[in-house]
């Protein structure tokens, strides 16, 4: 059986595509997934999708994933720099996580330097666009 | 058509009028609804008024209102202080935002001195009491 | 009629028991409701208990508990850290609140040694594992 | 009788609308003051307006007018980040003071976001253009 | 045998109940000793109870109850934001240490905020007046 | 022929008296200047008395008696925290600086508790309400 | 009957006269106190003297004499600059405090610039060679 | 033409695979140029692959390389911390940088946590083992 | 015609040559002046000079010159450390600045070390003596 | 003869060997002390032995060997990082001192980083366990 | 025989004129050393010129040349910010020493504001371009 | 056969004896190696001796060093305070490191107080001069 692979989006990542194309790019969400998907196949890997604006229902999806889950690729968007509360939630998850950040934070403002889920992540990936999660991807299947 | 202006308002602000009066005076929220309204009628605008107590339903209701509103007057109380996801929200947004706080924030603990919004915001308005609403409308007037 | 005391409990205690079990031990928040069940009985108190991993929903349960409860006993978990919300619901409330941590906060990383609710509550219990709440519940019997 | 309001604007005011006016747009301060006086005639308010390049002037002019202001509408301009002694002053004036930027302070340089005068001001409107005269003007009037 | 447990008192709570009872009650430190014993025979404990103004008695009393004691109980006072010899001789002290504090320091000026025996002692208990070293004999019960 | 010692006031201590007595007691600067006048005559001191709201003026009385004054007394108020060219008009004296706040400055404000004439002075006087002065002027004596 | 005032001195004041006199003089602490005792006397004041280089010891000079003194004149020397204890003391006393320190602590290293106990004392006198202990005498008789 | 990346290694990263493998894994710096160089033939680039432990031949070899490099992959090591002379040099060089990092440096030391280079990087690869240099060679195949 | 050089000189600088010659040398500022306008006329250029202790009167002079003037020549001396206000006159000035120290500030007191002059000049000399201002006059004629 | 060195040791050195092995090792202090009378000898060196929990009874043992002592081996143990009193003792003395730590405080938690003694002593050994005194004994014979 | 000066170069200098050149302008190092020697032979000086990327290749040129040159002219570019060691090397040459800043490092990111040279330099030019060397020369010559 | 103890000496150390007596002696570092040579031959030691001026060359010596040192004696001097990579390097080498300062950096300027290899290093001597060495070398003979 393939393994499975979560991706949770934070805050505003449901517009993507459709705000500030200089910072995030055109791609969609739904594009991101659409990738994803073809090429987890090619990986024998499966995922499952998911976004929100809320912060108690990422640390409830972490819950709720924890024990079918291989891998989490994360992008925690602006709570990355605000939530102890995902970041205990992923302490309580044993398998590897990623962190995706479509941007470089390093390169933005300096509130954007620090992410708490930085601590907790195996892997963090920055700057390199949505590519970032085909990568964290290949991290999973390698 | 009248120009549409949202009026955001974070936690606890359904509580106005209600608790700590020396801080925040004797209005309610519905009080403060209704005087815009009538000061909007006059002044050829129209809101929509909301309240959440929930970081992601305020983010979500920019992203409902950004195609719909000619600006926002946002008074995002405790979440001011701590949420950078309103803010990259509001970056999505391309209008005129005015930041509204009833009491002026920077004469209170220090930790109130610091909002993420007024890096975004055209224009902040602190410690002019429920008035501070009122003269945000005249901004979109003007 | 007994006094009414309210234990709120913030994100990720949902699975307490069933992660992490060298910071946290091995009871379930159901046991600890159970037990703080008896006890309360003992000493003439009620108790109603909520747990959320959502800042908004604890933020109106203070709102709904404000003229109900003779106290609140809170464990805002990660909350502590970054939830100003909280802190300002807390202070629309007028009875005591005693706040609760399973683990030595003042041990573990440096940013786990400041809590917003501190600065509110009337008392502060951290280190005592799950006694902690039961002390609490000896505070207001007191 | 009408109320009095005296405007005190600080340092390089006298070159407004002459110099930079990316940031601070095209009206002179007679400009500001003309549209001043037509609004507090409106509104049954009288005004007085002061410019200096000197902290002690300004000391001296708000002393002058302790008795006489029913309220302070000051703009300190770059002695806002820099004179405790304004502040002492106006700590002498028991009417309210209003602050006003023309540009919002927070989005400039790291050392324009403090302004001694705000932990004094019951209001503070930044970022509003040559309107937040005009807006202060209101407060008084409510 | 009964457990043994120290309870040992820092520098001014000789005059507690003689002094500043707004912050510290009115129960002097013999009436806490007084409620203590009888609780502690409730509960198959015995104390023994200390009180010096210096730090070195302190230290030397930690030593001298290191192979004697089941526990200690400890309000370090001003001390606890001072003294890293008390830290140092708990830390030759195998068996468990609750920190108490009549006040809640965390409301108090911020250099109270930290305590040095914070980070040894197994559980901490703040602002829950005299009762607090009521729970902390619990804590050794139970 | 008697010593000539200075005594240098800085802005708002000519509302001295005027304003928050709870602060600065009722005495006004006449007063003191009176007060001192009399108990210089008896320690065979001679002294010229100076106020201004100017930094500037400050600094050219400091020049101007830099040949004559055989000590100068300076209550520098708000200039205090802020003026480095007071200090350096002082650093160019040669004869003692005796530095006097009417008010303990360390008990108010933390920008207050920081002088940067203190550099400079040979002693400091706080807190004692106008008899600070006149212990200056005994240190001149002594 | 002649108010009695304590006069209490810290850590190496009994070496005064005898060690760096380009700081600290040539007078003894003896000297001081007959000085003292000559100008008590015809001030109608009586003094008590007391050194100590144990912080627990002046803890516990001044619990003796809360009932007993009319004033506290302390120099706590090095322990001004680590002893909470002492400022806790002191805090348990009602009557006025007067700090002196001989040299200008301002001018000296940075550590030396912050003392507790100027939180605590209405006066405070630094850089007046021992004529401060004198002025201190000055205050409590005015 | 293939396009030319240049893979630039720091201090110590030549005793990689035979030093502390907890952090860094078992491979070597030549089994890295060895799957980097099959990779690169797959995706159409051509690699030249340099290590030094000089901060003076690293900014050498960027001058060397800044017109026929079409990106470059560094791992600067240690002196990612404390070289401001590389990012200058990188400064003078136009086509993308991708920074690699074997292990997540934001799980270490704090003083590891800060990159110069990272303000002026493309892309931040960090924790994902030798992995990253492969990664950063598909950034530039897309 | 020859070019306009405006040669500005803030604080204390009227004592220049009178005052701590170890620091600033023998020469007056009168010496100054008469040797820059012997080499300005070598250079074909104008020099106009002025001192002031006023921080305001700096203002006013930049405002007045600011149409006159080929180029500023400023030291500010004390007011580099503390004056934002002559920052912002200088920032409604379009032609080059060059800031003049006759010590060089960064070997004095740490707070001599930054000048909020130093983010709008051209170019800073420091601790080159008055050599600096004949230097900064070499620089127009460039 | 001898030349006579006095060896001070402050609190919880008393409890060398017989707590925390695994950073003290397993010696006594008398162990210590035989062990330098030993070497002394030697040496031609004369040692006093000297231990103390209190901070003020290290104080006075300073004061008392001041014309004593040809040198001072100090370990001021936990009072290295809080104690201004025994630097200010030391200054007293004229003769050289060397502080001695038997872990490298340098590799523990940061407030061990930092001692007040090290700005007065002539040299300070750390971490090479109870021989960093007998090289200190070296050093004065030497 | 003409006094000898060096001129030192740091990092990235033999670029300039081929990068950045609206930071650093169009001109060679080679162009800079061509004008010095002209300028240096009119003012009977002789100059030698190095540059060079290693921290140590500089560090040994200052020792080559200490008994021969008469003052250093050294521009240490991003080892300005970083090098301890090039300090200490000039802090054992004894003729003056003139750092040189071809662009006005006090507008450009904060890191580059502080200077480990100047607080060794006797002279510090900064952003008056290339012509800043000249300067240099200048104050060898008079 | 012996054990062999290589001793590293940094940047500027090959002037030891030449430069600044005040500080650093006047033994030269030839005089040290031939001391430490011949003290090592007493104590069954084996030394080599090397000094660089060069960062890489330092890491390049304890790499070469690796696998053939019983211990490292080390003097980084000014890299104490900048170099990571010398940090690293040791992190590579399993045998104990001493470290050696000739002055007491805790006496000198703030930035020399931290020293990267402090937290690598069994022991830290400092202050002893070139004592120090010979200390280091009796570490490794007990």
């Amino acid at each position: 059986m393939n393994k499975l692979i979560y991706v949770l989006n934070g805050p505003n990542l449901n517009l993507l595509g459709k705000r500030q194309p200089e910072i995030y790019g055109h791609e969609t969400l739904a594009d991101v997934e659409h990738k994803m998907r073809a090429r987890a196949a090619q990986l024998d890997l499966e995922i499952e999708f998911f976004q929100s604006n809320f912060e108690g229902a990422l640390v409830e999806k972490v819950h709720e994933v924890r024990d079918k889950a291989a891998g989490i690729i994360i992008n925690p968007a602006a709570l990355s720099h605000t939530s102890v509360a995902i970041l205990d939630a992923l302490n309580t998850f044993e398998s590897p996580v990623i962190e995706v950040h479509i941007s470089n934070i390093h390169k933005r403002e300096a509130f954007r330097h620090h992410s708490w889920v930085s601590a907790r992540a195996e892997g963090v990936i920055a700057g390199m666009g949505t590519l970032g999660y085909m990568l964290a991807l290949d991290y999973f299947a390698s």
